[in-house]
């Protein structure tokens, strides 16, 4: 007992919120993050891969929920220096920036995928690694800049098996919002708590809806559960302006530009970024990318409060079931834009920057909502065991199978009852079974078992199918690579 | 300056031990992962990806240096639990194959591939965070499934560009160690510690050489620092039979294996080993896997406390210069072996397993040591911008060369400094500059640029050559992608 109490068994599961990844879910993951690449790769873009793990300071405070500054990290310290596991890939970026900015050319177009890391609270679908898979653009400060990457973000969608339709890019600008919080009255370094609950709450309009976000704007609002959130204190007349941006919207890009050009009359950084939206739309349209693709609307804002320029979301536009059965969009899928101020915090000099980051796990979780990846793979060819004593023939079988490129393999567990390897097959979905007996190794024979044509002519054939299709042959193992493949041919 | 103290600027620098990746780095290491993975899963093996975070309960006392018990590990509490980063791939999957017990097949065959973290004190070429790509078979009582791994490894590093007889696959066996163990009086739970002793020792003659070792199999050894390693403590006649096995190694494996048997004499747990290592080299040389890859070798033994059966190592048997200029072998790339109680920790059943881990980052730095990898890659075509107000077209000229395939970009920086674009043009390792001004536009015309061949004319060109090989064209707008194309296939 004093034993057992010192060594207890250990809980075989990962800590709350992590998750492991099988078969399909990692090669269909491996495969979108290398098609993403290539887009990536195509417009000019150099790889970097950064660690896991930066100094709690190089990360700053630029965590992606700004009420809770500090946190959301997984953190801990080492000799005297807190580190803490990435939360996304730009802060680290903005860190080899200022490392390298000596070095790397400028420009620097690089791009990053890999895990990143949450401290938060875990809920269904929400894990707290995921991964992303960014591109950014270093020290140009034009606004082709941003056009180019949301252009890209386009192709990356359509690269990965969301057809044209299926999704839009949406294009805003974070100083027409501060040019519409300057006419709002919210200008000033006294109003920052103001302006933060704004920004928060126009984030929120999809979740809360207009007078969720009009609450907000106002003295607070009170969720379901009775929680509390403090509102930014804004009179009518200052959340109408708001409300107005949100809803500036029109029927196509230059109306849009017109409304919210005579929203922010009277504000300089309003109208400079009224004119940055129209530059961007402009060079999209001259390479083709028109509102089917690429739209500008005013309620994206971005959660995160380092944006300075022009932010992008791209969204899913087609509906899914959400775990209860109600039709649902799916949402957003990606999101960026220009962030001057980030590499400034460890150089002090200006250097500008855009970038835009995909969800991976998410946009893996849309493609297999429409069926559009199965998360099945074929198993190997299963070499079985009849004769123990006579391993080393087996594995002679599979080592030939795979010089001629076939998945192949030996069951290497207990080879007593021939039914378990033939569970063993099936449960690997095995699309053929090898079969050698004393009396098949002495005629200079295999057996080779279809078990793809086997499952199915035992779910559904008539006897007469049965007879005509065999779903075993025996065949001299000279042939065994020919044979083998044709009854994989059959299945392709 | 109060100010200023409030927020010093943070160090652009990763924690110590950790590095960035840039370009070439990174393609070539997930290039290698690909082709190792591609050998695994041809020998029916599936992909499994955990986490980096794992509960320190479930990543267990098994680290990699018993001397330091749950050290190690970079851990942190969260809700009362201390997680830690995966410090192997080996923990997380006895964590998920008794997790998943009742749904996975078995024997379960899987394949990982990802960083993995060590707390320890970093080094010149040692760092904290590296990659391992690792394949096991759980549940699979077999040496056959041993043998399996140690061919698969072979061929494993054949695909990854390391030609037959620069490599060698070492093979050994704990029980046999055991049973030598036995012999020279240190069986019995009490002898523990000596054991360790011993084991670590074995593991370190390559460094320390035979009267090092013998040293720590007697009283301690103290190193050039002057620290001291205390010794297992044995008399001379007990050390004699353990140099005796790492000195048993024949010409040839049968020889080996004839010695062997006389070291174990009388310790029925060694013997059971030998025959172990006969079954393996048998089934191995069915293969065709003959002495000149893989051979029977008594000295390795494997640091970690945890194998129970066959042990193996891959090492390169070619020579590199040291940081010093001297000549010296590679060493080992890749080990592992069978550990049985990994998994019965969490469950309390035994399951066997046994699997091999390939250090990813070490085969990656062999390879660059013999000049099998170049680090360098071409870089995009660069559209220069001639006209600021003409960026459209630009961008149009770099959407038609990507849409053709070719890797191209329009110069995002400041474009008033034409020669700072062709200086871009260079860092980035640009093959072509198309450059279309004012004139050019009228007459709907480019100039293309060799950018290679300019470099080597610059350098080494007669007058003649410089006049019979052109290295700037003028072609028409519309020709822009069969021209480029041209110009690339000059250089592949």
């Amino acid at each position: 007992m004093a034993k057992e109490k010192k060594h207890p068994r250990p809980k075989a599961e990962p800590p709350k919120g992590f998750r492991d990844y099988f078969g399909a879910e990692v090669t269909e993951r491996q495969h979108m993050l290398e098609k993403i690449a290539e887009v990536y790769r195509l417009h000019g873009f150099d790889p970097l891969e950064t660690s896991a793990v930066e100094t709690v300071e190089a990360l700053g405070k630029f965590l992606p929920d700004v009420d809770r500054p500090n946190e959301g990290v997984f953190a801990f310290e080492e000799d005297d220096t807190w580190l803490a596991l990435r939360y996304d890939l730009t802060a680290p970026l903005a860190r080899v920036a200022a490392q390298y900015r000596n070095d790397l050319p400028f420009p620097y177009r690089r791009y990053a995928m890999g895990p990143v890391w949450r401290n938060e609270k875990p809920g269904p679908g929400r894990f707290r690694q995921f991964y992303q898979c960014d591109a950014d653009t270093v020290g140009a400060p034009s606004v082709a800049a941003d056009a180019e990457i949301c252009g890209m973000l386009a192709d990356t969608l359509e690269a990965v098996g969301i057809p044209r339709g299926d999704y839009i890019v949406r294009v805003n600008n974070r100083k027409v919002l501060n040019g519409v919080l300057e006419v709002a009255g919210l200008a000033g370094e006294d109003k920052d708590a103001e302006r933060g609950i704004v920004l928060r709450a126009i984030d929120k309009l999809d979740r809360l809806g207009e007078a969720g976000v009009r609450a907000l704007l106002g003295k607070g609002r009170e969720d379901e559960s009775g929680d509390f959130t403090k509102g930014a204190g804004l009179g009518d007349a200052q959340a109408d302006v708001i409300m107005g941006f949100m809803d500036a919207k029109r029927a196509d890009g230059p109306a849009t530009v017109a409304r919210l050009r005579e929203l922010v009359t009277g504000s300089a950084i309003g109208l400079d970024g009224v004119t940055e939206l129209e530059t961007i739309a402009s060079l999209l349209a001259a390479q083709g990318y028109g509102p089917d693709r690429i739209v500008i609307d005013p309620s994206v804002v971005r959660g995160l409060g380092y944006y300075t320029g022009p932010v992008f979301e791209a969204e899913l536009t087609f509906e899914i079931l959400d775990e209860k059965g109600r039709p649902r969009q799916f949402g957003s899928v990606a999101g960026g834009g220009r962030y001057d101020d980030l590499v400034k915090r460890f150089t002090g000099q200006e250097v500008p920057a855009t970038g835009v980051s995909i969800g991976v796990d998410r946009l893996l979780a849309a493609l297999r909502a429409k069926g559009r990846l199965t998360g099945e793979t074929q198993g190997p060819v299963i070499v079985t065991v009849m004769d123990r004593d006579r391993m080393a023939d087996y594995q002679a079988m599979a080592a030939t199978l795979r010089q001629a490129g076939i998945r192949a393999e030996v069951y290497l567990g207990n080879p007593k009852n021939f039914g378990n390897q033939l569970k063993y097959a099936d449960k690997r979905r095995s699309p053929v079974a090898v079969i050698q007996g004393g009396d098949e190794a002495a005629r200079g024979v295999v057996q080779l078992k279809d078990l793809i044509l086997g499952a199915k002519l035992a779910e559904e054939a008539t006897l007469e199918e049965w007879k005509s299709q065999p779903a075993q042959i025996e065949v001299p193992l000279t042939d065994l690579v020919e044979e083998t493949r044709k009854l994989l041919d059959r299945h392709q």
